[in-house]
C-alpha cells in the first residue's frame, strides 16, 4: 500500500463534518482526540499486567489488583475512591499433570489445564481408560455400564463458520461447563475437554465448569488443546489410551474479597452511569485482552471526562467487579447493593470482550432506548462502529437488568480474541495500542451522549 | 465474557435469513465457509514467508515467489498459469549504519534502514551536522547557506487523531518521498526521516522515495525509528548533533522480472475479473501482511470458486503483481498489454491493506456501478463488512483506471498495519488466521455478485 491511499481524506472529512450535530461531532472529535494522543489506557495495562500479572479471585495478587485500581482511579481524576465488600470463593490449581499411554507403550505428557472451580485428584494419580464422544447426543448414548471407571474425553470443535467468534464459544461452552456433571453421574473418573479456542495450536485454555446441585461425584475436568485434542482422536478410532490424570486443584471455601469503584459526581444529580470491566483474571497468562483491557478502558473514559473538563449531569462510575470468572459475586453484590441502598441507575455498560478494534454495542434495555442509541449510528460512523443490533451485555452487569437498568457491552472485533482467551497466551503483548484507546473511545462517547440526552 | 453471549445467536441467525436474496445469501454463505473451514491461504502465506521470505522486486528471492506463485495457483485449480514480462528497477541495499555524537561525546549507534530507491555514500563515512525541521513550512524557512554541507532530519510524526491509519500514513507520506530532493537542493548532505509508523516503537520502516528528475544531487535519504527520533529532536534542542552516515544502497539498474498470473476460464465469455496483490516486498521482515497476505487471498478465491463448483460467467484471473514497493512496473506492464491486446476486463480488485479483518470495499468507478455494489451492503452484513464509501483502489491497479475499468480495494482494519509495514516486524507470526481468511472470503463473495450481474 501506498501513499495514493491519501485520496480518501476528504469524503472522510466530509462524512464527519456533515455528522448528525455539530456539537455532537465535535465533542465526539475531542474524546477520540484526547484518548488517541493522551490516553494512558495502554501504558496502565502494561503496569498491571507486568507488575502484577494473573490475578485469580480470591488470590494475593487480586488484592494487589484492587490497590492498583485504587491508585489508578485517582490519578485519572476520580472525586471519591472506595471499596466494595463481597464474599468470593477460593479456588486454587495447585500442581497438576495428564499423561496418556497408547496401548502398552510410554506415558506422554500432554499440556493441560484444569478447568477453573474443577476438584482435582486430591495429589494422587487416577488412571483410566479414555473414551471419545463428539457431542452431547453422542454421551447420551452410552449407558452407564459403559461410562463407569473411564474418563471421558468431549471433543467438540470450536465451530469456524461462526462469524462472530463469540458464536462459538457460547456454542461450545455446556461442555466445558456441564460435562464433568454429566459424566460424573454415569460414574466416570474424570473428564477431558477440548478447549475452548479458535487456534489450532496446542494452548490448553481454562474457564469456568460448575458441578449439578445433585452432582455427588465431582470428578476432575481439564482442558487440552486442539492439537492434542486431534491427536487423541485419531489415536482413539484405532487403538485403547490410558490416561493418568493427577491434580491438585480444589475449592477452599470463601474470602472477603472487593470490587473497586471510583467516580466523578453528577452535576445535576447523583443517578449513575457505569462503565466497567472486571478487575479479576484467570491463573494463566497475564489477563491482558481478558479483562485487563475492560478496565483500563474504563479508568480511561473517566479520565478522558476530567481532562476535558466535560461537565457531566450524572455521577458517571467506573467499576472494576471482583471474581467475574469464577463466580461473578462482584456483580451479584453490586446489584444488590443498589436495589438495597435505592440508588438510581441510568446505564451500565461493560467491556470485556477484548481492547480490540470496536465494531459497535450490544444493546440490553427497551426499545424505545435501543431506537435512541441507534439513531446516534452516523456520529459513531466515522469512528467505525457500525453494529448496533447484538442483544449482549456483560456478565458483571447483567445482575442488573433485573432491576430494569439499561445495559450494554462494549462489541469489539471479535476473530483474535478465542485463540488466546483464558490460556497463557493471554499477555500484554497481544494488545494494541490504538484498538485499545478507540474501544475506551467509543464507551466515553456514548456515555458522553446517555449523560446529555437520559 | 462467558458463554452468555450466546443470546447473540438468534438474532444473527435471524439477520442471515432475511438477507436480500435468498440464492445469493445462501452462496454467500457457501463461499465463506468454504473458506473457513477448509481454506489455504494461512498455510500458503507460512510456506510463502517462512520458505522464501522477503523479496524484494528485482531478487533472486522475488524469481523464487514467481516459481512459487506458479505452483500455488495450478494447486489451486487454475485453468491457466502463466507469467507476464516485465523491466523491474534493481535496488540494492547494501551493507549500511547511522552514528550520531552530542557534541564532543561518543558515537552511538541508531537503528536505520535506507529508503528504497535512495542514493547511499558509496560505502563512505559520510560525516555532518544534524538540523531538525518539523515541517516542510519550517524546512521551507531555511536558505540554502543554512542547510549545505548539513543532514536535515524530518521529525514529521504519524498523526494518531485519524481514526483509519491509511490517512495519517498518506499524510506524512510526502516527507518519505520527496524531502531528500528538498534537501539536496539546498546543499544538504543527507536526509533522516521519521519513519512512517503508527506504533511508539524503534523499528524504523522503509518505502520508496524518489529523486525529482531535476534533483542531481541524489542525497542518500534514511529512516530512524519513532523512539530514536524523538530521542534526536529532544537532544537537539539543547546540542549540536554529529551524524556518520554509511551506506552501500544504489540502484543498479533494470533487469527482466515477472507478474504471476492464473485464471479459470469463464464460461459465458472471456472477459476478465482481476483478483490481485503484489508478489514483491521490500528487503526486510517476511512480506507477511505486505502484501503476502493479498497473494494468498487472491489465490484463495481462485481455489474455493474451483471447489464450489461455481460456474463463472466470466474469466476470473488471479495476479501476482511484480514491483509494487518500488516501481509499480508490474502494474503498468499489466495495463499496456491488456490495452495493446485489446483484453476486456470487467473488473479489478486488490488487496493490500493487509489480511485484517475485512471492514468493506474501497470503490473507484462510476456512480452507477458504485451504487449497484452499494445496493448489495447487506448481503455483507453478517460478515462484518460495512464500509463501502471509500475511493479507493490498490496501486497496482491504478494504471487501468485510465482504460475504465472499475477498481476496488479490499479495505481491512487498519488499526496495525503502520505498526510493521515496510519493518523487520513484517513477520507472519503478526497475521491472524481468521482475519486472513475472512478477507478472502469477501474478495470472492463481491467476485461472485459481480461476475453474475455484469
Amino acid at each position: 500500500m501506498k501513499y495514493s491511499i491519501i485520496k480518501i481524506l476528504p469524503l472522510f472529512l466530509g462524512g464527519f463534518l456533515f455528522a448528525q450535530t455539530q456539537q455532537d461531532s465535535l465533542q465526539f472529535k475531542n474524546i477520540s482526540d484526547e484518548v488517541l494522543v493522551n490516553g494512558t489506557a495502554y501504558e496502565n495495562l502494561w503496569d498491571l499486567t507486568q507488575n502484577i500479572g494473573q490475578r485469580l479471585s480470591g488470590s494475593a495478587a487480586y488484592e494487589k489488583a484492587t490497590d492498583w485500581a485504587v491508585l489508578k482511579l485517582k490519578e485519572a481524576g476520580a472525586d471519591k475512591v472506595w471499596k466494595e465488600e463481597v464474599m468470593v470463593p477460593v479456588w486454587e490449581r495447585g500442581k497438576e499433570s495428564l499423561q496418556i499411554k497408547e496401548g502398552n507403550g510410554n506415558w506422554k505428557s500432554l499440556k493441560m489445564l484444569s478447568l477453573g472451580n474443577s476438584e482435582g485428584t486430591n495429589g494422587k494419580d487416577v488412571e483410566a481408560e479414555i473414551i471419545l464422544v463428539k457431542t452431547k447426543a453422542e454421551f447420551d448414548q452410552l449407558t452407564p455400564a459403559q461410562v463407569k471407571g473411564k474418563i471421558v474425553f468431549f471433543n467438540y470443535a470450536f465451530n469456524q463458520k461462526f462469524i462472530m467468534t463469540g458464536m462459538a464459544y457460547g456454542d461450545a461452552s455446556i461442555y466445558r461447563r456441564a460435562s464433568a456433571s454429566w459424566a460424573g453421574k454415569k460414574g466416570a473418573k474424570a473428564v477431558i475437554i477440548r478447549s475452548l479456542s479458535s487456534a489450532f495450536d496446542d494452548v490448553p485454555h481454562t474457564g469456568m465448569m460448575r458441578y449439578d446441585e445433585d452432582d455427588h461425584a465431582k470428578i476432575p475436568a481439564v482442558a487440552i488443546g486442539p492439537k492434542s485434542a486431534d491427536a487423541l482422536e485419531k489415536t482413539l478410532k484405532t487403538q485403547k489410551v490410558t490416561a493418568k490424570l493427577n491434580s491438585n486443584a480444589t475449592m477452599k471455601g470463601e474470602k472477603l474479597s472487593y470490587t473497586v469503584i471510583g467516580e466523578i459526581t453528577g452535576n445535576k444529580d447523583q443517578s449513575v452511569i457505569v462503565v466497567s470491566g472486571h478487575l479479576d483474571s484467570w491463573d494463566v497468562g497475564e489477563g491482558a485482552q481478558d479483562d485487563g483491557a475492560g478496565i483500563v478502558q474504563s479508568i480511561e473514559v473517566l479520565r478522558t471526562f476530567k481532562k476535558l473538563g466535560i461537565k457531566n449531569n450524572h455521577t458517571i462510575r467506573v467499576v472494576c467487579f471482583a471474581n467475574e470468572e469464577n463466580g461473578v459475586k462482584g456483580g451479584n453484590q453490586y446489584a444488590e447493593n443498589i436495589k438495597k441502598n435505592n440508588e438510581k441507575h441510568l446505564f451500565a455498560i461493560e467491556s470485556d470482550g477484548g481492547g480490540y478494534t470496536p465494531r459497535g454495542f450490544g444493546l440490553v434495555m427497551n426499545a424505545e432506548k435501543r431506537a435512541q442509541i441507534q439513531s446516534w449510528k452516523n456520529l459513531f460512523s466515522p469512528y467505525g462502529l457500525h453494529n448496533f443490533d447484538i442483544q449482549y451485555a456483560g456478565t458483571d452487569i447483567e445482575p442488573m437488568e433485573t432491576l430494569s437498568v439499561p445495559l450494554a457491552s462494549l462489541i469489539p472485533d471479535s476473530q483474535r480474541y478465542f485463540d488466546i482467551h483464558h490460556s497463557e497466551e493471554d499477555t500484554f503483548d497481544k494488545v494494541n495500542r490504538r484498538e485499545l484507546l478507540l474501544g475506551a473511545a467509543a464507551m466515553g462517547q456514548l456515555i458522553y451522549m446517555i449523560d446529555k440526552n437520559w
